[in-house]
């Protein structure tokens, strides 16, 4: 278990920190601006969801996940140079992998610290948008979260399959699989075909 | 102490829930944007002192204060689907008394993890203003915290009276009431007669 | 150790106050906004050093840090009171100290918990940044991190110089001194000959 969890927590971390970067290239900022924002937007929901649960902070405890940012924040700095084109359609599937990722590492961390189901699910989708979050807040962005196609509500609904499928008995592996698949094929489904919540206002 | 703590809490977290989804309404957020908002408000200030104070996160302790919120923001969403005109009037009210109700538990909560007390009317202060800086920040308008009537200057003469009425030797109940009163009065008469600070600039 | 420690720290404290001040003053906030904004620059990088190391908060285990934030913080207001022209020259200077002295206490904190020295280097520099970041963002400014003159790559280039000194054998004490004129000299090289990171972008 420990050995899966890592991998994908650092799967996680590396398309997210590729995505801090590709903001920082649109708003023009020095290298160390690239740095600021990659782990930021990387670390960041891992930081607050171990912070709250009180338990070490994941990249304090083990170094891999520093190293692995800067790393994946080298990748679109060189990628650029050598080519003015950035697939940037490629990155919004990376993105949704990295959200489902974040989403079945948040909800296991929590569950393994006995929380509630509730309280786990709230952990998987800080876990996924809190990086993103700050990211655009830092940015000065309106944060995607607030706006456009389904984002963190798909993690939502991941969590809550975890926790029906963890009901009806199945192991921890087949619960994250399936929280996995149903957060990462809403998002694509959204992004595909537009779905959006109805928005809430007056008219 | 328990019993009256709670339901304390309990009320400044719904009326803050409410006023992160008036916020997301204003600013025309889907479903989604709404429980972010309305969770930020209503859990912000609360959580940052929990982890300042070394505590566990109240919201994780118990699992009320998460459906409070989930409830308390349905609450102007079916309000406005039936009537256009919401009572923003009343809210301002409401709003006053949850920032006086933050204000206490921080206050107490501080207290019973020893700290002294200066450092106890700093986190009263921050439980009842931090939620709503961070609904502005992330809805990047200017902080009402840092504009216009007096907001959080009421909690901090709410806590100093609290320290005064311990030193007295009155009891936690008495201290509490009268910090409660001290802070809601303020505020209601700075919203009422437009009391507001100096402004500290050039001319 | 336990001394000077303590002593860089609350004149740490004290420079970042004063700065949080004199943005509250360009932003014609009153009286409880210069409160806020200087208590976030000067204390807001070393409480997420303490909430990541899961240490007391810095702050509210020492009063003192309260008491010396909320004095800075009449400086300015006092002095714009008697004179126009603030030095806002020396300011900056001052604020290369600060930022140094932040530094050297994150990154010896950090390594008094037993981090590995590439944690300790991205504490430090927490430390001596994450202050002027919440500035900026409540402030909805371009945080000054993300642009401009070098800033905060001089603290990565301060804490790698406290870990080649310290692998050479040197005491604490002179590790400290080393990484402070490293990260003091570089921060005041960049502002009086405009030294800059390259820009990352597409032309």
């Amino acid at each position: 278990m420990i050995d899966w969890f890592h991998w994908l927590n650092l799967a996680g971390v590396a398309v997210c920190a590729v995505s801090g970067t590709l903001m920082a290239y649109q708003k023009r900022m020095d290298g160390f601006g690239v740095v600021v924002l990659a782990s930021a937007t990387a670390i960041g929901g891992g930081t607050l969801r171990d912070l709250m649960l009180d338990v070490p902070v994941f990249w304090i405890a083990d170094t891999d996940y520093l190293y692995t940012t800067l790393m994946a924040a080298l990748v679109p700095v060189i990628w650029l140079r050598l080519s003015p084109q950035f697939p940037y359609h490629y990155l919004l599937i990376a993105d949704a992998f990295g959200l489902a990722l974040f989403n079945v590492v948040g909800i296991e961390k929590a569950l393994a610290s006995d929380t509630s189901m509730a309280v786990a699910i709230a952990m998987g989708t800080i876990t996924g948008v809190f990086g993103g979050l700050l990211r655009d807040v830092i940015c000065r962005e309106v944060p995607l979260v607030l706006d456009g196609e389904l984002y963190a509500i798909t993690c939502i609904i991941g969590g809550i399959a975890y926790g029906v499928a963890m009901q009806a008995g199945l192991s921890t592996a087949w619960c994250g699989l399936l929280a996995l698949s149903v957060t990462v094929l809403l998002r694509l489904g959204a992004l595909r075909w537009h779905w959006q919540l109805p928005v809430f206002s007056g008219d």
